[in-house]
């Protein structure tokens, strides 16, 4: 299987097509952020006389499809409803597309692989069809909208009986925020992200959910959901239910786990350290603390809503967020960052490392080699473009290093999340975070995939050597 | 062969003892600091009246043998001759003490590596016996006191013809900026470290060789005079000696070639950033430019000395920095930091998976699958250290990330550069960088010999699946 032609028509021999993925997928995102853009700039899509410059209605078109959320204007009264409807429309093709593309893409290695692992393999190569495409894309929208509109209706139900506003406008808000939410987008329709409603337990709840779930990745929510279904037809103890979880995949358990763990740390570590903050968790009880601090510790790990203000947070919490944000949710979502898979898997190979094994064992199966080096590679470039553009945008402004680096891994990861600098960037600099979210975006998922799916040969095998480490 | 006994008595068959170097070599250093605390505490060993404080004597002491070079007092005015005296022991019995440990257990794992690859091994185990030892420290000794007296004398001579010091004071300067060149420690005998003497070549390349020479470690410093004195003894065309490049280990490929990529980008970075700073490089002319912008990339990489004033360098400059002091210099020398080696070996791994090959080849041979997860293992607990060690720092004090994060990994990586806020941290900040300054130098070579050396036995292999990566 070539590694560009991983979708292939199925039984038509006499006129076979290759379409090349990763190249069609770029084009198509550049493309929906380029027609964004066009319609951005209309007049009627922004408030007042004229339309929006060029930078700022690319800049909004990019963070809108990349699912970044990161704003040159207020999302809230710079667009005219018409110009929230667009963006609207990009977060939610661009998160239907990136979920589309990373699930064919993770069945097309599954599939390699088991390939390879079967010796009585049949000769000819089975590789991912046009109907299993289908397939994939026909899922992933249905869980998506059965999930928006769950929570859309949560969401809606406390914006009319909590805060009074007019049916029409409660489910309009509900909708916007329950897609960007679902898709880890952190677009929101207050000039204060959701600052307003940091103690709101029926705002926050939902939309956290929606944010996680949408982080899990597809492949994760097909599984939970077809176990939940398989368990619902033959309810049993739930202690017989608990050992189904052997039937998970090293993927499934890795991003459930991770996520998990990644919650419980961020939260602990976000509270404690803004605990007596007086411009952020400072004044709050300490329900409203623990909300705000694991609202916060969602966020960061992709969607990028906020609930309170970034810019008075301690430096020690903004690098801790960075951590957070670098790590990122699950593949084949709508999170970002290097994902839970990747700085996994770098984990147990220290942690195999520390304790003297000589495979890496992840919940009793064997992580395979060729993941270790994928890995480190993906890890390695991430960290490469995250501090060459912070370097460059350090030449560019005095902005601190904190704010900075804070600006260009929210951006990387597609986070959304920002100190409060995005806007008073010099237009270079905004270039520059454009670029990091397209390539944030699509970096990672593209050039994996590459590596996964190419076929190595091996001509021959030099002599071993080793220099001294450390 | 037992991971803790890898230097065992030889032909002593009714009374074997068994050494264990990392406990050994680590409670040495601690010994030696204590040591060099008391008497650093000493009231003849300050100048003006009573003794210096127990944590200026214990970090100064910390700091002078693990060769890093940070302070908290200014060692030109602060410390007596007999102060002076104690630091510059310090820093050899520090430099010594690294260069041979590190060679000691370098042999060690090439001699267990060698075995493992050899299907005729005989039975018998073939450790490192005491005579090794013994050979290793005194080539260690022998070929440290031969750079360190001529370079010495190169430093003495110019100090008293070019600046008109007596004798014997001329030789004193001569000899601490040496040794402290050499062992990469980085104190100097001035208040402003060696700012006065930023445009002089004469004090400058001296004590850049030394400082290069040391940073390559012992076992490349011994590989390269073996081979010029064969060559000496043969004389051969210069294509000819070119060629014998291919007797090199792949250590000393990897250490020759890193330091010269790092030492060329580096100063092209330095030198690029800094070269119209009204407070660095501005007013310099283009030659000293050039030769202040080499000293520093020189510097960065382990040494510490500086001729400008890291205080007044762009952050961007200081980013830059970060990363050259966290990568370090050669293995088993003075230099701190991963080493080259570590980021080469993780550089070549990016690089094959690029280029989508099978196995990591690095100057035509194929490097150990064993060594891939030791450096990320190593890279990564540098990496948690540093992090952990900067958010600490940020709670404790207000100052901007940029100078936390650039002292953390100074301190770590035994550089001894500061932006000057050393001496202003509080005492618990001061605690950490001496918990760091240990850990920086011992941790990585105690850590990754005690990974090389250890037996592993597979009982039996897991079956193999991967998660989605990227
Ligand atoms: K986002
Ligand atoms: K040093």
């Amino acid at each position: 299987m070539h590694s560009r032609a991983i979708i292939r028509e199925r039984g038509n021999t006499t006129k076979r097509y290759r379409l090349h993925p990763a190249q069609v997928v770029v084009s198509g995102f550049a493309l929906t952020i380029l027609g964004g853009t066009a319609l951005l700039i209309l007049p009627n899509a922004r408030v007042g006389p004229g339309g929006a410059s060029f930078l700022e209605a690319l800049f909004t078109a990019t963070s809108a499809v990349c699912v970044t959320g990161l704003t040159v204007v207020d999302t809230a009264v710079y667009w005219t409803p018409f110009g929230q409807v667009v963006i609207l429309l990009l977060i939610q093709i661009g998160g239907f597309g990136i979920m589309s593309f990373a699930s064919v893409v993770g069945l097309a290695i599954a599939r390699k692989l088991s390939l390879r692992s079967r010796i009585t393999a049949a000769a000819e190569t089975k590789s991912v069809g046009l109907a299993d495409v289908k397939g994939l894309v026909f899922g992933v929208v249905r869980i998506s909208l059965a999930i928006e509109v769950t929570v859309a209706l949560l969401l809606a139900l406390r914006f009319m009986l909590g805060y009074g506003e007019p049916v029409g406008r409660s489910i309009w808000l509900g909708v916007f925020h329950s897609v960007s939410s679902f898709n880890n987008a952190g677009f929101a329709l207050f000039s204060d992200n959701l600052m307003g409603y940091a103690t709101d337990a029926w705002i926050c709840l939902p939309i956290a959910a929606a944010v996680i779930l949408g982080g899990l990745g597809f492949p994760v929510i097909v599984q939970l959901r077809r176990q939940l279904r398989r368990q619902g037809r033959y309810p049993r103890h739930w202690l017989q239910r608990a050992w189904s979880i052997r039937t998970w995949t090293m993927n499934t358990r890795i991003v459930v786990a991770g996520t998990f763990v990644l919650l419980v740390l961020g939260t602990a570590y976000i509270t404690a350290v803004e605990w007596s903050n007086p411009n952020t968790l400072g004044p709050l009880d300490w329900q409203g603390k623990l909300l705000a601090g694991f609202f916060q510790s969602v966020q960061t790990r992709t969607a990028g809503f906020n609930s309170v203000d970034i810019g008075q947070l301690d430096s020690a919490t903004l690098l801790g967020m960075d951590v957070l944000m670098l790590i990122g949710g699950g593949p084949a979502g709508t999170a970002g960052g290097i994902k839970i898979t990747t700085f996994a898997v770098l984990f147990f190979i220290l942690w195999t490392e520390v304790r003297g094994q000589v495979a890496v064992n992840v919940f009793g199966k064997r992580l395979s080699r060729a993941v270790h080096r994928e890995a480190i590679t993906i890890a390695l470039l991430a960290v490469g473009v995250i501090i060459g553009a912070t370097a460059a945008l350090m030449l560019m402004t005095d902005i601190s290093m904190d704010a900075l680096l804070f600006e260009a891994i929210s951006a990387f990861a597609t986070v959304g999340l920002s100190t409060g600098i995005t806007a008073g960037l010099p237009w270079e600099g905004q270039v520059i975070l454009i670029l990091l979210m397209f390539i944030g975006r699509l970096g990672p998922i593209t050039f994996a995939s590459a590596i996964a799916l190419r076929e190595r040969h091996a001509t021959y095998e030099l002599p071993k050597e080793r220099p001294i480490i450390g």
